[in-house]
């Protein structure tokens, strides 16, 4: 079995909201934050944003699309709130599977495109105690 | 008003849980941790732990002694899960002081002691799109 990756930092943490520039202009009145990449990804069925606090911290905020989408159950169900949290680790292909060896449920097997070109994977909250984690490829993506 | 605070990096995410130990090893089934601190804290009615992920990222687990505290309450109503983030910050009563002054709803009007010997403060969920958010006053505490 490969070496057990080590939890690198937390690159961000992901809330769901109804309205992006409503919940932007809400969450800046606290604290202000300064959108590093928004886009639409058409195949998750949202428009999602990257908010950088200005001394490391990030919140990303992602809003449902595809009204028949997981984003859009979750907002229907849960209302607005925490969604998931990113850590960062060396390399996410080679984490996905080291999890999946060592019997945690991983959502993806490899590595894919996440928002603003980070290279990204998730494991499903039932291997970590009920919530979602996404793993990001530190040093990738328009955030860095 | 004073200069506004940056969101320093996220130093970690506090999950709740109904048994310490179980969740411990049920996430270290996934990642490698290393309990940094554990201790009961009274007046918060919780035992809390801080567990480092090797390389940057942290969990904090926390679970009721007082059945009729706010954290058995969150626990019967949400079942076991995320419970809040914390950020770093350089000041943590000039924080809270300027996100008073800003408007924002703060649980703590000034820092005091978290887990570890962290100087700590609450932002309420309100003011921080329905995520309660802690302050983590930066390099101080078991955790560094």
């Amino acid at each position: 079995m490969n070496p057990i990756p080590g939890l690198g930092p937390i690159h961000h943490v992901g809330y769901v909201v109804a309205d992006l520039d409503a919940a932007l202009a809400e969450m800046s009145r606290a604290f202000p934050l300064t959108v590093v990449v928004r886009e639409v990804m058409e195949a998750q069925g949202v428009e999602a944003l990257l908010a950088d606090g200005g001394s490391g911290g990030a919140v990303e905020l992602i809003r449902p699309l595809d009204p028949e989408g997981a984003i859009a159950r979750f907002l229907a169900s849960r209302g607005p709130g925490f969604h998931h949290v990113a850590f960062e680790v060396p390399d996410v292909d080679a984490a996905l599977a080291d999890l999946a060896a060592r019997g945690a449920e991983v959502i993806d097997t490899a590595g894919r495109r996440g928002l603003g070109g980070h290279v990204v994977g998730f494991v499903h909250p039932r291997s970590t105690l009920g919530v979602l984690t996404e793993l990001v490829q530190a040093g990738h993506g328009a955030a860095g």
